[in-house]
């Protein structure tokens, strides 16, 4: 694999991120529990798709075979997206949506913090764009599973509930392969291993305060980021996401 | 509207209800609740897209624009179909699917014996090949009605919920247009406000052993068959199955 193959890899792993979280929350559109979290949702879903528009951007620079972010959302299939599973894992009730966004949003922030100093600069920039949003989605979704767990006793319920069944799709974000070794080495990005540590602290504070507790089972689900294989849900968010340049292939406002 | 016009809508309306239902049952496939229902299920989902192929491959030779049966399944849009709205309703539980099921096989079975003795030699052909299927789609769910409807507490309870959900689209399949009435005209097909009262008693029967109460109600919603106003179910199933054809348009086997 060459630097510039490495990078692309990359690159499409950062916006597939973003794209796939950021449909998975616009479903939520006109049906959140109230009018406040349906404009949070719907802003935040806003947020990651414009982030998606710079990383996929650049990955079809980077590629140089002339697809756009809009080519490569829409018109690729589902083996070739390279987002984590856990941003792919259906929205579920509320609490579910929310605690699947506090552990994407934990692992999004410590990343970003480290993309600021990347060594390409186009990466830099969009890191230094994306961070200011990606606080404030922490500080959202933190705050919310701390309310929802620390609340009521079928609050509770639900949001352990949603993070026992969610927690096996942490590692896969800690994962490293020679895709992330490459850019480590290049200095374009972290190491993924080597955030776990910060990751877990942060992760334990705020799910102490929502007196939640985090599985001790390690065990991760993984796949997706390398493209190997995604989850059936892949597929069917797809479906819907792609159908309107599926059907019209050359479609214009 | 020329009497080709109108025979072209009513294959459509024809092909266009075991399409959807056949598609609606087939999502039933390897998740049924025990392996029997899964297998019967599949067959009838099979039968339906057998009935199709012939409906909708002879509304594409009456239309005469070179269009097969594959192309009007999947290259029409949601505003094209020309179903009832009740078999584009989601499947919810087993129960939900039986009751739909069973609503629809008691119209089928009514409105395919007229079709034996239809004007078109072709329209006659098609219904004496369904009609066999048809009359044991009906003795199987409204088997399985008068078993749950009968059944536990809480099997009695899900079915009467199935009911008062889908009643509304009940009337919807006995309601004339200018296309039935040039139908009944030519003698192509009945009139479905005159199989009402037969329908009536037929599911008033099945009704009663399964211990359900039917809905005082007459209320029905309506668009399906015309084309008006599709629910919002049929652009999700369309979705899912016009993918294949939609993602790559000239693939072959």
């Amino acid at each position: 694999m060459t630097r510039n193959e490495a990078l692309f890899e990359f690159l499409q792993r950062m916006g597939d991120n973003t794209l796939i979280l950021g449909h998975r929350i616009s479903e939520w559109c006109g049906m959140a529990p109230v009018l406040e979290e349906d404009i949070a949702l719907s802003n935040t879903a806003l947020d990651f798709i414009g982030q998606t528009q710079f990383w996929l951007g650049y990955a079809g620079e980077v590629e140089g075979e002339g697809r756009d972010a809009d080519r490569l959302a829409f018109h690729r299939d589902a083996w070739d997206f390279r987002n984590v599973l856990l941003v792919e894992m259906p929205n579920g009730d509320f609490g579910q949506t929310i605690m699947r966004q506090f552990l994407f949003d934990a692992w999004h922030s410590i990343y970003i913090a480290r993309l600021l100093k990347s060594s390409d600069t186009r990466v830099a920039e969009i890191a230094e764009k994306a961070s200011k949003e990606i606080a404030y989605h922490l500080e959202r979704s933190a705050d919310t599973v701390v309310a929802l767990g620390d609340g009521t006793e079928e609050s509770h319920a639900r949001m352990q509930k949603a993070l026992d069944y969610l927690y096996p799709y942490v590692g896969e974000m800690f994962l490293s392969d020679e895709v992330d070794v490459d850019m480590a080495a290049a200095g374009v990005a972290p190491d993924p291993s080597s955030l776990r540590e910060e990751y877990d602290a942060l992760v334990q504070k705020v799910l102490d305060e929502a007196t939640l507790s985090v599985p001790g089972n390690r065990f991760a689900q993984k796949g997706g980021k390398t493209g190997t294989m995604h989850t059936e849900h892949l597929g069917h968010l797809l479906c819907s996401m792609q159908w309107l340049q599926r059907a019209y292939p050359d479609g214009n406002w």
